[in-house]
C-alpha cells in the first residue's frame, strides 16, 4: 500500500474563509509509514459530488482517507455515500449506540434520536473508537482479485481533536502493517541570517549527492518569514539505520551552515533564546522603537518567560528615547534616531533602568514612510549587550513590508542574543 | 455558467507543510459573479493524476479553474495536460516569447531557452496577460452540442500576486458575461466583546427571516481569535438593489449588536483605534504586563502610527512596575500585581512619563502557570484613561491558551479605547 488520496468533506471548506487543514496532518502521518498522498480533494455536502470524487480515488490509489461528514444530521453523507459506492449494506451497531448514549448521559443529557445514524456500519468495516466525540471512525478493507491487491478506505471525523488520535492509532496499528514496514524518517534545520539562495548555494553540493545514494535522502528548502527551513527525509525499513543516516546527513549540513542554525528540534527562536537565558540564569530587557514591542511580545510568548524577562520600553517617539531611556538628545541630533550610537544608548538605558543582564536596543524604519536615500525603509540598527562581551551593534537592511521588517528585526535580535551566549 | 471546480497543481501542496490557499480567493471572486465552487482538488506534478482529475471536473462542472504548473520546467505540466485531454494542438506564440524575453532584458538578463515553453498556446485559447511574471494565463471555451452548453477552462499561474490580478480581470470581463449577469453582494460586521453563542442568540431571529425572502440573504457567523465575524451575502442581477438590500440588512443587525461592532469595512481593530486617535489629534501610550508588548506592537502595525503612538513600557517583573512605571510597591503588596488599582496606576504612570493623551494599563495572568483559585489563568485587568472621561477599569476573564489570552486582552483594550472615544 503506497499511494493515497485524501478527501475532506464539508461545504464550509468551499467558500472564501475556511479551507481544509486536516490533510496536512494526514499527509505527514501517512508519509511516516511510507504512503504518499497523490491527490487531495475538498467536496461539499453533496451526494453526487462526493460519490464521483470517491469513485475516481478508488480507481487510482491504494488508500482513500475521508475526513468529515460523520455527524448525525442529514448533511453528513460520508458513511452513506461510501457504503453506496462500495455496494455494502449498512446496519446499526448497538454497542456504538450505547457508547454515544453514555457520552450524552455523562453530561446529564439524553441522546437525540438522530445520533443513531452515527452507529451505522457498512458490512465488514472495522469500527474506530472516538474518545473525543460521538462519531466513530471506520476502516474498510477490500480484497481485489488479480494485480490490484488490497485496498483500504478510512473514514475519520472532521474535528482535528477527534481525527488526529484516531489516525495516530491507525498509523501505528493496522495501516502500518498494510503499508508494509518501510517508514519515513525526518529531520529539520531552522536557519536565520542567510538568504534562501545563499543557503541553497552552500547546501546544494551536499544534498545533490544524497539523491544518488540508496535509499536516497530528499531535501526541501522552504523560505518562511525571517527564516529558512531545511527538511530532510529518508525511507528505511530499519529504524536505527534510518535515524543514523539522517543524523549523519544533518552533521554534514551543520558543517557548512551550522552558525546560522538556531534550532534542529522545532523550537522557535524565542524558545531557543529563552532556554539559553534560563540555563545561564540571566535576565533580559529590551528597548524598542520600530519593532513597537514585538520583540518583547515574542519573548513573552514562551510559557515561563517571566523567569528571565524583566521588561522593556518602547520609545516610539524620538523624545521618548530621551525621557524614557535616557538617550542624550544631542546624540540623536548628531547621528539621527536610526543610528548605531543611539541603538547602543537605548540598550544601555534599558539595562540601567531594569538591572537586566542582557539588553537589546532596536531602532529603524519599518516603512512604508520615513525612508531616506541614506537610510531607506528596512534599515534597522540592533544593539545587544551580553555580560562578558563588548556591546554588539550592527545596521541591517531588511526587505519586505512593514510586518516583514518588524519580524525580521526581532528575529535578528534574538539570533544575536543566541550567538553571543 | 453556475458551477466550478478549482484544481491547484503542485507537489509541494501534498506534503505536511504547505497547502493550497489560492482557491479561497478563487471561490470568493467566482461567488461574486454567481458561480459556486463544488469541488477543490490539489494534485501533484504528475501527468496521470492531473489528467484524471481534470477529466472528472470536465464531466461535472461548467468552469474548471487550474492554478499553478505554468512554469518553464519539465515539472510544469498544466498547459500540456489540459491541451492533451481536450485534444487541442499547441503552438508557440511568438508575441508571448517576445514579452518574456523583454521581461528578462529589463533586468539585464538573457531569456533561458526553457522559457519558450511558457509561450505554448492550445488552439483557440485566449491568452491572459501577466504583468507580474513570465507565465501568461489561458482561457479556453468549449461549445458543446445539445444540453451541455458552453464550458470554460481557465489556467492561472500559481503565485498569488500573478494569479489574483489575472483572475480579477477575468471576473469583471469575459467570465462575468459567461456567468450570466447575476452577482453576489457581500457585507461583513466584525464584533468583539460578545461570545459566539450570544451573538447567535441576538441575530438569529433576524437572519432566519432573511432566508424566506426573495432573493434570500445568507448569513455566516465565524468565530476567530478575539472577534466574531458576521458575513452577509445576497445574489441579485441589479447592483443598486443588491447593495441597498444588504445595507438595510446590516442596519437591522446594527440595531441589536451595534455596540459590539468595531468594523464594517474590513479594518482591523488597530486601524479603527488608530483612525479615531488620528481624527481627534490624540496620542496614546501603553503600560503592559501579561501582554508583553503585544498591544503596542499591534498599534504600531498600522502604517503611519508614529503620528499618534508615543511609546510604552512593558513591566513584566513586579518591581519593574514600581521602578519603570512608578506603581507604589505597597499598592502591589496590598492588592496584588493583577488588580484594578495596579492597572490604573500603570496607566497613570505611563501617561505621566510620556505625556500621552490616552493611556492603557494591562496586567493579568496569561498562563499556563501563575493562576490561583481567586485569580485563575486568563484573569486580565485593563485600565483606560481618555481625556474628559473618568478612568475606566475592568477585570476580564479570558479563555484559551497563552496566545489567546494575550490577543483577547489587547483586543479588549483597544475596543475600550474605541468605545470611550
Amino acid at each position: 500500500m503506497r499511494t493515497a488520496e485524501v478527501i475532506a468533506v464539508g461545504s464550509e471548506m468551499l467558500g472564501s474563509t475556511r479551507t481544509d487543514t486536516n490533510s496536512l496532518y494526514v499527509a505527514e502521518r501517512l508519509s511516516e509509514i511510507g504512503i504518499d498522498v497523490h491527490v487531495k480533494d475538498i467536496v461539499g455536502d453533496e451526494r453526487e459530488d462526493l460519490a464521483a470524487v470517491f469513485r475516481l480515488a478508488l480507481d487510482r490509489v491504494d488508500l482513500v482517507v475521508l475526513t468529515g461528514g460523520l455527524g448525525p444530521t442529514d448533511d453528513d453523507l460520508t458513511r452513506e455515500v461510501v457504503a453506496e459506492v462500495l455496494d455494502l449494506p449498512m446496519s446499526i451497531d448497538e454497542t456504538i449506540v450505547d457508547k454515544i448514549r453514555a457520552r450524552f448521559e455523562r453530561r446529564g443529557l439524553t441522546m437525540p434520536e438522530v445520533n443513531r445514524r452515527q452507529a451505522q456500519v457498512p458490512r465488514g468495516a472495522r469500527v474506530l473508537d472516538n474518545p473525543n466525540g460521538t462519531a466513530p471512525g471506520l476502516l474498510i478493507e477490500i480484497e481485489h482479485d488479480g494485480a490490484r491487491g488490497r485496498q483500504a478506505i478510512v473514514l475519520l471525523p472532521g474535528p482535528p481533536r477527534e481525527m488526529k488520535p484516531m489516525l495516530d492509532r491507525l498509523c501505528t496499528g493496522r495501516l502500518a502493517s498494510l503499508a508494509g514496514g518501510e517508514r519515513t524518517f525526518r529531520t529539520s534545520l531552522y536557519l536565520t541570517g542567510l538568504g534562501e539562495s545563499h543557503v541553497e548555494q552552500k547546501v546544494q553540493p551536499i544534498y545533490s549527492r544524497w539523491r544518488d545514494r540508496t535509499p536516497p535522502i530528499s531535501t526541501t528548502i522552504l523560505a518562511a518569514m525571517g527564516q529558512i527551513e531545511l527538511h530532510l527525509s529518508e525511507r528505511d525499513t530499519d529504524e536505527t539505520r534510518g535515524r543514523a543516516t539522517l543524523a549523519r546527513a544533518k552533521d554534514e549540513l551543520m558543517e557548512v551552515v551550522g552558525e546560522y542554525v538556531y534550532s534542529t528540534d522545532g523550537r522557535t527562536m524565542e524558545e531557543v533564546a529563552g532556554d539559553l537565558l534560563k540555563a545561564r540564569g540571566l535576565t533580559i530587557a529590551t528597548a524598542e522603537s520600530c519593532t513597537g514591542g514585538l520583540l518583547l511580545s515574542r519573548l513573552t510568548d514562551v510559557p515561563g518567560s517571566s523567569a528571565y524577562v524583566r521588561g522593556g520600553i518602547v520609545a516610539y517617539a524620538n523624545d521618548e528615547k530621551t525621557s524614557l531611556l535616557g538617550v542624550p538628545a544631542d546624540l540623536i541630533a548628531a547621528h539621527g534616531a536610526v543610528s548605531e550610537p543611539v541603538a547602543v544608548a537605548m540598550a544601555e538605558g534599558i539595562r540601567e533602568r531594569t538591572g537586566a543582564d542582557v539588553a537589546v536596543g532596536i531602532t529603524g524604519i519599518a516603512g512604508p514612510g520615513g525612508g531616506t536615500p541614506e537610510k531607506p525603509v528596512g534599515t534597522v540598527v540592533i544593539a545587544v549587550i551580553v555580560p562578558g562581551h563588548p556591546a554588539y551593534v550592527r545596521t541591517y537592511q531588511f526587505l519586505g513590508g512593514r510586518a516583514m521588517v518588524k519580524f525580521q528585526a526581532t528575529q535578528a535580535a534574538m539570533d544575536r542574543v543566541r550567538r553571543m551566549m
